[in-house]
Formats: C-alpha cells, sequence, structure tokens
C-alpha cells in the first residue's frame, strides 16, 4: 500500500482523483490538501464522496509529506514550481497543472507570462502523454500532466506526424469542450444560467497556451516546427472534449496508422473507418474513442477524438502515471466502463 | 465464476448490468439478449461499452441457458411471467421487471390490467429491497426488482411506519425523476427538444403503478392499510431520483429512526439533521442519501431521498441482490463512488 | 412616449425589461444603470442586445431622474429603501426586489434581518401582484414586485382561500425552480457542472424569505392567521417554477373557482380538469398555466401552477404594472407566445 | 390583413410559424394541416400555444385553399412538389422543405435520391435566402427556404466569395447544432437521454445534404464550381446552429467585406473584430450574428455565424420572405429580441 496526497483536492479534479483512487487497491490517501476550503469534511465539499473515510482538507503545509510515496498536485497554475522543488526527493509528483509541460523555459514564460522559478527541477520533468512517454515516466520523480485539450488533439495526431501521412502545415483542430475543464472557480460565464443554451467559441485566434504543448511536442515528432490552428468551443455538457481534426492525406493510410499505433493500447480505441465518437461514450472513463473520416474532397482526412477531460484528460492519466511510477499495473483502478447516459 | 445472461440487454438497465458487471470479478456475460437488436454487436447498440468482449445479442430464445446460473430479466412489463416459468430450475433469475412485485394476483390485475400468467410463481418470488428482505433474497430462486420509484420512496418511509412515528394517513411524496426511468424507447415527449427546458408531474392523481407497491409494503409493514398520496414530475436530467416526503411527526425521532436502520448499511447514507441531499451526489452509484429536515410548522417533518434509478434503483440493486443469491459478498461491483460532476 | 429608466441593468430581471420593453411602442428606456458593470456597453454585457440602440450603463447616481417617468429598481434586496425615498415625487417607481412587499415593518425585520429604513414610504407601496391589486396599482406611485415563487403559489392559492375550500392549515407546496431565480452572482454552487446533473431541495424547513409573503397574503385574505409549508428544489432548467401544491378540499370546486377566478384574465390559462402544466409551456413568456387534479384519496386536491420567474414571476410583472401606473394598454409589450421548444 | 396556411403544424418549424405570426397584426392563420395530428387542437399538441384562437388541425386536403393568399409549407421533405404543383396559382407559397431549393433536377436527384416531380415549377422558385434574393422573392410566387445550415453558413461565406478574398478550394466548416434541427419525429438516438450528455458530429465525410446548396449558391457566386467541406455536430442544446468556417485569406479584409455587406441589414449583425458570437445571443429571434478573427498563423481566417435554426434559418426567414411577397415590411412581426438566458 502506498500513501498519496492530493493537493488542490477541492477542485473537480481533485475531486475526480479521489473517486478513482478510491477504487484502487495499492493507494491510500494519506492527506487532502486545499487552499481556501482547508478546515473543512470533504464530505461538505464534496457530499458524493460523503461515503468514504477521508482525511479533513488541511493547508498544504500541513500535509505530513514524510509519509507521503507521491503527491498529486493539481493546483491553479503557476503554484506548483516552488512548492515540488521544495519536497523531498524521495516523494514522487505527478503535477495535473501546467508548470512543468514545456521543457523551454522561454516557452514557458511565453505562454504563462511569467518566468519559470524552478528551471532546473524542470528539466528533470516526463511529459506525461502516457501511452507515448511510458518508460521514462516509470522512471520519473516528477511527472507533468498534459493539457486536457492538449491530450484529445494529440491521441488524434501523434501517430500521423513523423511518417509524412498528412501535410504538416495545414492542420486545423476545432475543439468541443465540456466546461468542467474550466474548474470550480466561481465565474459569471460559467454559470448554469450562462452556458446553459449557450454554444461559443474562446481563446480564438491561436492564443489558447496548450497550443505551447502541440508547438513542443509536434515539432519534436517532426523534426522541424509545426504549427496547428486550434479553436476551442464551450459546450453545455459537464465532461468531455471532442475534438475535430481536419488534414490533408489519405485517409485510410491515416487510419491504419492509427490503428497500427493504438492496437495493443488498453484505454485507446480506434473506431472502424468511417465511424465517429461521442463524447458520451467516454464520460466518466479513462478510455480514448478515435474516429477517421474522408470526404468526398479528395485528399481530406477527418480525425475525432473524444475523451473525459477530467479523466483520461487529466485525473485518470495523472493515475495512469502514479500507477507506473510506483511500479504498480498501469491499468489499475481505471477499467471501470463509461457512464452512458 | 459464476456465467449470467442478461435479457433485455439494449435498454439503459440492459447496459447499466453490463457496466456494472464489467467491474465484477466473480460474474461473467454469458449472453446478452435483445428483440428487435438481436444480431448486432453491443458496440454497435452501446458505443461507450466497445472496449469489453461481449457475446453479440441474440434473441431470448437462443440463449443457452444450460450454461447460466443466474439470469437478468431487463424485458417490458408481461414478458418476464411465461418466459421465467419456463425456464430450468437450477437457473436463478433477478426479474428488473414489474412482473413479480405485487404478492397479490389480484392487485397486479388491478395495477397492470391483465391476470397474471404465472400465479404459482409468483407466490415464490421474493420482494426485492435488499435492506429489507436480505435473508429471503439469499436464498431465493426468483427476485422481483422493486420499482425505482418504489425504492426511492421505500428508504425515505420504511423505518418510520411501524412505530408510530408519523401519521400514516397523511403521506405525500413528490417525486422529481430523471428521464431514464422512461426507458430507451423512442416517444416524442421524451426527445431532447421536449424534456431539455421542461419540469412537468406525470400519473398526477394516484394513478402510477408503483402505488401498488407502496400499498403493498407499508399496508404489510403497519399491519393495516396504508395508502401514500405520490406524484412524479420530470427534470430536465438523466439519471436520479429526489423523493421529497412530506410527513407529520416529530422530525428529529424520524432521523434517529433513520440512522439507527441504516446506520451499518453500505449503501444508505443518512445525512445530518437538517442537511438534504441531491441527486448529483449519488449518479452513476448503487448509494442512497436520505435527509431530514424539520419545519417552522411544528409537527411536520419532511424526509428526502436520492438515489440513481438506474443503479440503485434498479441495475444496481439487482447485481446487489444476485450476490447475494450466488453467494458472494453483497457489495462486490458496486462500490464505485457517485460520478460529480 | 413615456421615459423608463432601469437600475440593476446588468441582472438577469435587468436583461429581461430590457427585452420586453424592446418590443413596447410606448416605453421608451432613458437611462440602464448597473454598479460594478457602469461604464461598459449592454451590448457587452449582454451581447443578446447588441441589435438595440442602447445607453451605455451608468452608476445609479448618474441616472438622469428629472426625465424619467417611471423607474424600474433591479436591485439586490436592501438597495432601494433609501434609493426610492429620495427619488422625486413625480417619478413613479416598480420595485422588483424585496423590499417593500411586506407592509409590516417587524415582519420586514424578521424576514430580512433588518430594520426597514424608509418606513412611511413602505406605508404608501402597493404589493405588485397585478391580477389581485390592479386598481390599487394603477393609482400607485410605487409598487412592490412580488417574490417569484411568491407569485407562482399565489397563482394557484389565492382563489381557493377564502371561500373555505381548502384545509387552510395543511397546505404543502413542493417547488420545482429554475436557476434563473438566484441571479447572475457569480457563485460555485451555480456553476453549470454544479447545477447540470443535480436536484435539491433549498431552504428547507419553512426559512424562505418569501414566506414572509404568503403569511401576510394568505392571512390577510382568510382574515386569521395561515402559515403554509413551503419548499423549493433546484432543477437543472434555466427558466420556470412548477409549484405543486398539495391541499385538502375537494377538487372539482377548486377546479371551479379557479376558473371563475382568472376567466377573463389575459395571462392566467386554468387548464381542463386533471390535465397539468410544464413549465416549458410558459418560458420567456408572461403567460401563468394552472392545473388541478384530484387523487385517488378521496378528499386530496392537487393544484399546479408554472410561470417564467423571470418574466411573469418578476419583468413581466413589474411591466405589467408600469402599464397601469402609467395608464397604458395593461397587456401591452406582454402578449409575445412562449418559446417551445 | 392577409390569411395564411400553415402545413406541417405538428412539427417544430410550424410550431414556431405560429409564435412568430400571433404577434404580427397584418396575417391571420386561416388553417393549420397535420397528417397524423388531424382533429387535434393546436393546444394538445404545443401546450405553450394555449392562450391563442387557433383553428384546429385538419388534414391537408381539408384546407380551404381558395380562402388562402399564402401557404407556409413545413412538410418532410419530397411531399412538396406534387402539393404545391396542384395549388391555384394565386397561392402564394413559402416552402420551408428541400423541394424547390436545388435549381438543377439532376443535383436535386443526386442529394435527395429521387427525381423531382414538379421540374417546371422548381425554374419559377427563388431561393429563400431574404437578405441576397431580396427582389426576386418579392415578385415570387414560390419561395424555397433553405436549409438551418446553408442559412448559417452563407451569412458567413458569401460576401467572401466573389472578390478573391478567400482561398475557393480549402473552405472547411465546422457546425455545432442544437437538436431541433432534426425535427419532432421520435427517434432513439434523439431521447433527451442520448443527446443530453454527447457531442458528436454527423453526416461526416461531405455526405449532408444541404452541400447540394452550398455547391449551387457559392460556384453561381465564383462563377466556377466551388465545393466545401463541411461537418455538423449535434450538441446538448435546442435551438441554435454555430458555424465555424476556416479560411485563408486576410482576416481583415474579410471582416470588412462582411461589414460592408451587411451594414443595413437589420437582421445581421457583424461583431466588432476578433469577437466571436455565440448561439445564446440569437436564440430565439430572426437574428444572426457573425464574427470574425485572425489566428497567430498569418493568413488564416475564422468566421463564425450564429443564428437560431428554427427562426433565422427557418421559420423566421419564411415569414421575413412571405413579408415581402405579400407587400408588407420585411421586419414585421420579426423584430423580438433573443431570449437570453
Amino acid at each position: 500500500m502506498k500513501n498519496v496526497a492530493i493537493l488542490g483536492a477541492s477542485g473537480y479534479t481533485g475531486a475526480e482523483l479521489v473517486r478513482l483512487i478510491a477504487g484502487h487497491s495499492d493507494l491510500h490517501i494519506a492527506a487532502l490538501a486545499a487552499h481556501s476550503k482547508a478546515g473543512m469534511e470533504m464530505a461538505d465539499v464534496f457530499p458524493h464522496l460523503r461515503h468514504l473515510d477521508l482525511p479533513q482538507l488541511t493547508k498544504v503545509e500541513d500535509v505530513p509529506f514524510d509519509t507521503v510515496d507521491l503527491v498529486f498536485a493539481a493546483l491553479p497554475h503557476g503554484l506548483s514550481q516552488a512548492l515540488v522543488r521544495d519536497l523531498p526527493d524521495r516523494v514522487k509528483v505527478v503535477d495535473l497543472g501546467a508548470d512543468f509541460r514545456l521543457r523551454d523555459p522561454a516557452a514557458y514564460e511565453t505562454w504563462y507570462g511569467a518566468p519559470h522559478v524552478a528551471v532546473e527541477l524542470q528539466k528533470t520533468a516526463v511529459y506525461g502523454l502516457t501511452e507515448f512517454y511510458r518508460d521514462d515516466i516509470a522512471n520519473a520523480r516528477l511527472v507533468a500532466g498534459t493539457g486536457c485539450n492538449a491530450a484529445a488533439v494529440q491521441f488524434a495526431l501523434r501517430p500521423l506526424i513523423p511518417g509524412g501521412l498528412i501535410d504538416l502545415d495545414d492542420i486545423i483542430c476545432d475543439l468541443k469542450n465540456g466546461v468542467t475543464g474550466a474548474g470550480r472557480a466561481a465565474k459569471e460565464h460559467m454559470l448554469f444560467a450562462e452556458r446553459s443554451t449557450d454554444v461559443m467559441g474562446y481563446a480564438q485566434g491561436g492564443t489558447h497556451r496548450h497550443l505551447g504543448e502541440f508547438d513542443q511536442e509536434f515539432s519534436s515528432l517532426a523534426g522541424r516546427p509545426v504549427e496547428i490552428q486550434f479553436t476551442p468551443h464551450l459546450v453545455p455538457n459537464n465532461r468531455g472534449i471532442l475534438a475535430t481534426a481536419y488534414l490533408k492525406g489519405d485517409a485510410e493510410a491515416c487510419h491504419a496508422a492509427l490503428r497500427s499505433q493504438y492496437d495493443s493500447e488498453p484505454f485507446v480505441q480506434v473506431l472502424p473507418f468511417g465511424k465517429i465518437p461521442g463524447t458520451g461514450h467516454v464520460a466518466g472513463s479513462n478510455f480514448c474513442h478515435i474516429g477517421v473520416s474522408s470526404d468526398r474532397i479528395s485528399g481530406r482526412v477527418m480525425v475525432v477524438s473524444a475523451l473525459d477531460n477530467l479523466c483520461k484528460g487529466s485525473s485518470g492519466q495523472a493515475l495512469q502515471n502514479a500507477n507506473l511510477m510506483l511500479g504498480l499495473p498501469e491499468t489499475q483502478g481505471l477499467m471501470a466502463a463509461p457512464i452512458f447516459p
């Protein structure tokens, strides 16, 4: 039995970690930290976890890190850097935030507007897209969870980048996102009344921070700079990202490359050619569904991926990585089927 | 490992059974039957189950019952009677429909409009409200799952009936129901466009068939006829019943009785006095939350219960009963935390 | 053409007033005031009003009250008292908040937790339930709009109070409310993610402030103290209150009394006996639908009313009252049909 | 006062026509026809229209066409051809279906799978995109309403086609659609439970019938064949299409062209450069909002349009055209502001 602590346990990704770990036989939640809600019982912060025997929420500084094997840091962007730097070396860390995703400090500063304060530590962080960094993750002390959009798009595109299958200068990704990606902070535009009958784009024009991850990963895969066009949209749904990628290439070859890549992956399902996934079919789970379609216009490919942003896009990915880092079976606690309806 | 068959696998309760059993280590799905969708792959009928290795849907008559230990019958009302009658005696049955809920054949005919065709078999059926019929269920060959509304209301009221805690002649239950209780049949008034901005009562005036269960159970508990007033309402939500019971009695005494009844139950949580549950906090799970409040008007009690109609109200209850019938731990496959948000 | 000002124009009831007045041929919006959003264009605060030629939002103190015939005050509770007291006498006021609803200063202090600061003015205020205070409203300088729940319940019950039709000591009202009644303030529990799959009661136990209105109005009608039991519930919907009243009396006599009361009312529709309304059928409109059902238990009556809390329950009611106060046709600008789906 | 008949009044576009015409001072609904619901009262088919004095639903053959000035045909595709052919010449027709949209009979047969049965009549039909065919519509006897997707995309793209502003060989349109576009037919995949937590693409690969309209209109505008790539997606919302067009060209020039085109249009609002619309801000109205954004990748343009598929995309457009055909003010009955929230 390994002891874990969850920092940022009053947010949605924190609660999702608790939900997942509650069904995991080799992990024990030793501490739950939250800033403004420290001192509260988890049953009052998240009543759906009432049946669990959980520690009271504490401040981060009161977490007994010396008894903890692994820390999940589900903190607002910017708060992990100094915190992780100051943890004992023996404590492993899965950071669900953005602080350690970008290997280039200059890129970090560009996208996040402030210099990185733990540059040496950043050099040791492994990018947390499990299916592509599995071995490095197993040996890492610090893993940087990907952005949820970044995960959805990379599952669709990574296998297509290296082999010349698609035009790398003309990649357009249109995302339809559930609202939980925005977190639990009380904001006017995230009220039920504002979102329940509205569909709108945001961060248009190439300003979304997850572009930093795409630039880093796709350029590295291609061996030359690759920039994609990427626009997320908010839809009236809680969980789920549907990423529609508009590409130029041969659709059947793309489908074959995806099938080949994911053939033995437990969590990634490539649908039969021509079938397209829906977010409703992965909600509440660690699965990712991918579909490929051609178009009446020859040379066009549409690749669509669907995943649950809170699970496969964040907390499920984090647990999958923690399993590897702790020497446990990768799929442990993660095989629950999606919930539908 | 026990072999089970699910009849009616193309409906929501059928799919929920598959989802739950997929995480159960001692049950194997040997057959899935569905009428109009026989011949289809489950992945095409319910894409969220695509990752599972499941048998193709067949007709009921093609199920190899001789290899099956237990049958879950999730069929439209009326179809189970003859079917179960003709099964080999060694096959245990959990019926999720209404066919065997009412012990009195006359009551069955009154509420369901046709005579029962398996009256002898009916005499042997055990009512499937696990927390109150646990020993009988463990020894039963045939268990009749309760109505989902019937479960929600009984969890709130049963402990209050026998001891003179409430006025038995003045029980009003107002339910707010998610739409999945209506099943997957394509009906105009269940379209997204019809339900998504509407809240409406239905089966008003004491015409809902689940009243037959209330009459049977509450009268039996009280030792004299008890009739409750009961009106369900449809709200724009998938899963969940919130049952608000308006009672006359002492609120703290009622709370104490509920606490005492459910103290050691794994799935029923009685909230601190004055706290009221929400359906969002039990969705996707086998848990039931119950809250009690007094009123500014002395002598009034409000008891509110929340459960997921597809899980604790139907398929989760069915699995809980099947575990008992097969000598397995009662909670096996059922301890997953609710999904929120 | 009459000039009106809307104070609190950045909230939902403020925007609803603008929407309604935009289709009114005899009113002109001379000023829009909002506290924290003063200085902004309405098109940026409410993009759905972009096509209208509206004044910029200002602070209340910058409204040119000398050019205004009538003020709609859609302010948070407590802010109207001193403000209205200090307005020129010639300016008429419709207050959509709670400040002037309760005629008894002691009752105000009980329910709102602070003494009233404009007691003399309060004595002149007319309660704004148009269908029952029509003549007084036409002659009033200050009209106090009702609570939205208070409107929904009173439409269902007022005609039944005076004639001995129902047991006045046993009135239970269970409400299912859309979320816009909670306003536009950014609160965690009103986020889309929190509300979209949850149904929960609130203000249970007789603590909701609208009870002050019920006590005042029903006791006055009955000529003796009347207290009702009243619990609202939040459902995943934007607009609409469904008020289910559980009563004791003769259902057909109640239906006849409601039919008689509302026979010539343009906005209140009493459905055929046994039919029950839904909130989806009044959304976006100033209509109220009322249905009556008996029960299998003799002597029980269920009266259900449905209205749009933002329109008939607040801003539509306010405009209806303003029409009367300004000598305009009562229904002007208010006859638009509900939006469905 | 002109008499109109609505054929297909039991569907969503039929009900929307009734809603709009109820607020129109120069039109009178003389007949409502519906196939399977003939004989019913409109209040039972659409309870939100209960307050209106409407004719009973009849069969089409019982409509007194000799007293009717204009017919709105909101029928399933294929049923209008013979029907309109056999109407008296003096009766004007706005067809909301697809039967007369495609001028080339071969194109019709390709997209709709059957030969056109009223080819001569088709030659006289005017395409109903009011803002671009205004004069022809005013003089037409038969106007063919556009597809709702076709309207949303054409408002975004038409002004950009002729002037060489964008690359005509690389137009990608990704749509997010509310469910009412699928109509009121009871289909399993349109149930609330199926749609409320799912986002999925459909008609992928260039198979959607509205492509026939795009091919016809854009090729005609360009003077050479133009084919666009177009994929709609279903989102959990009732009303609204958000059309995101990914283009190659100069974003500011595109914005200027759209501003210039729509400057004096009453229903089309072009947002400030860089601002993007949402469907929530046009719901229930005849307005269309259009936004333009550049991208970090130079030479990319994103044009986004939002409209209500039932109103501006169908019934509102139909009424706008009917106004022109009958010599009434074009905006009559159509200026109501959108409903938000």
